[in-house]
């Protein structure tokens, strides 16, 4: 049943020793919210979200006490970083001379062409692949807001990278609309030979940018668009990670992690489920198993209706039933049941 | 830039005075979580729903006390209301005679045919619509867990309303996966001329059953397929609708609504701004104006990346600054931020 993708053809290099583009994994990425200068703060926020499963993470770098700060951080942390930069080329020679393994930087808006060169020539030296970030609200005045004005706004920064023999490159362009992201991404997919990095801007907070980008950036999935993914959102970056790994299965798109299945609660629910729906949701975010686990109201519909999950409940009155594959095990009483279903799905 | 859809073509016929299917309004639908016979309690939710947006309401109907609610919560409220019934004829004569708008019932589940004749009729006397609502997990056991048997079970259960002449009838295929929920309502679409109401099943809670909902609901709606939708999520029904409202803007299918863009947090922010765009969010979701609201991080890119909104805020350290439509109006202390930005909704 699964719709099988023909995945956009790109060029590939290495990011920190990770394949990255072609066929190769969809990398899910996101960006800390931390000042970088305060590096005990910036490695805690990494950490946490590295531990969820964040593969990639981007620092904004806005001076040169973010710049200093990256070798510190580098050394307390294990997925590759990225330096976010605007503007100023010495933040970006500080931070590669500091070992960032990714820089983000329109060369366009560098007005000194020697520093561009240098900054070429170090990353070329390093391997540090370069991400061109072009947003539909800061598009220059002469082009048209567009997919073809986006595209085009990307077009002049790579071609300053290409004239300096520099192809290890990534691509994003993002806009606030979901139709405008779309015919963006898929013009770039036709237009350049690069890994695209998807994501919807300025989305929302985690309730709406959350609708947004799951129906924005899956509709270009869908497409076999992008290479990396990350979720714009207003809130904690922890939600940004959650989120792109839930929309990476829900595609099919990244294997071993689990499933939860939950349904709605409605009269026919006897018992406190929507606090147990929510802890096991919790639970599962660190766990690293291919498990399918489901939370259902009632006995008379859930485990019928979960017989695809590996184990379940479904709650009676004061209890609830413990299933596993649709088959009824044993009961147990409602104030165990959390204690009792995580158990089970350690046990797995 | 917004795709126009071809809306699949369907019969049409009111309800409670609503016209639904064919061209008409796409309506937001949720499901109370009390129980019906609370009558209080049931409209209290209802009342909630409705004020958030919900625009019709079912109800789970497991008993004659139930049953009998629905006159009382009828004379309490303003959208039309749907009584979800299963396997007990009674329950669903008691719930027509109490003036109930539409009922979801499955008639292949009613053996006692004389009963299934008895409610037609009366449906047919107070043009009262009939949902079969036909669901992956509970699948009648000869068919196949695919598209095509998902679609044959509605379709028996479609024979024999059509075999007493009776075609005021909407039709829902529900599977927890998104790739057999698709498969399953374009099948549908193709195999009935009635109106489909959409919806995943058991996607889970707010946060992942939300990214399941928008992916699997807009990927349907997308094809131009769907004249109703409930999110359905293991949580407080007002996120149920909140969500629809969200995935219907976002998808350029409702209109009249409020919109919001704020950006992730990131370094580059220096005022509190999460409390602010979730504080800002929940004022909008009772504003029925088609304005476009920015909260912003920092005041750099702020104001030019959302120039298309026509009110927003950028903040600053220890202010903010208004703009309207890309132009700077004034500055605002960080404590009045809430206050003078509701204000300047009201005033649109």
């Amino acid at each position: 049943m699964e719709q099988i993708r023909q995945r956009n053809k790109t060029r590939q290099f290495f990011l920190k020793g990770l394949p990255f583009g072609g066929n190769n994994k969809i990398y899910i990425q996101s960006m800390t919210n931390t000042k970088t200068k305060d590096v005990e703060a910036t490695v805690k926020q990494i950490k946490e979200l590295e531990r969820i499963g964040c593969e990639i993470i981007r620092v904004c770098v806005l001076d040169k006490d973010d710049a200093y700060a990256i070798g510190k951080i580098k050394a307390q942390i294990n997925i590759p970083l990225v330096a976010d930069i605007h503007f100023d080329p010495e933040l970006a020679i500080i931070a590669i001379k500091e070992g960032v393994d990714k820089i983000r930087l329109n060369p366009g808006n560098i007005t000194n062409k020697d520093k561009i060169k240098e900054i070429v020539t170090l990353c070329k030296e390093r391997k540090i692949p370069i991400r061109i970030g072009v947003n539909s609200g800061s598009l220059p005045k002469d082009l048209p807001l567009s997919a073809e004005g986006i595209v085009e706004a990307a077009r002049r920064h790579v071609e300053i990278l290409e004239e300096l023999n520099f192809y290890d490159i990534a691509i994003s362009l993002k806009a606030s609309s979901i139709d405008l992201s779309y015919e963006a991404y898929k013009l770039a997919a036709k237009t350049f030979p690069y890994p695209l990095h998807v994501g919807i801007t300025e989305a929302g907070t985690s309730f709406n940018g959350l609708i947004k980008s799951a129906i924005g950036i899956s509709k270009i999935l869908n497409l076999g668009i992008g290479n990396t993914i990350r979720v714009s959102l207003t809130d904690d970056p922890i939600y940004e990670v959650k989120a792109a790994k839930e929309i990476l299965k829900d595609l099919g798109l990244s294997k071993g992690f689990p499933n939860l299945t939950s349904c709605p609660t409605c009269g026919r629910c006897q018992y406190n489920m929507i606090p147990i729906a929510k802890a096991i949701e919790e639970y599962l975010d660190y766990v690293k198993k291919d498990i399918h686990v489901a939370v259902m109201g009632c006995a008379v519909n859930g485990p019928g209706e979960a017989k695809e999950a590996d184990l379940g409940v479904a709650g009676g009155i004061g209890e609830a039933i413990l299933f596993k594959k649709g088959q009824i095990i044993r009961k147990i009483k409602e104030e165990n049941i959390l204690e009792e279903l995580k158990k089970e799905i350690d046990l797995f």
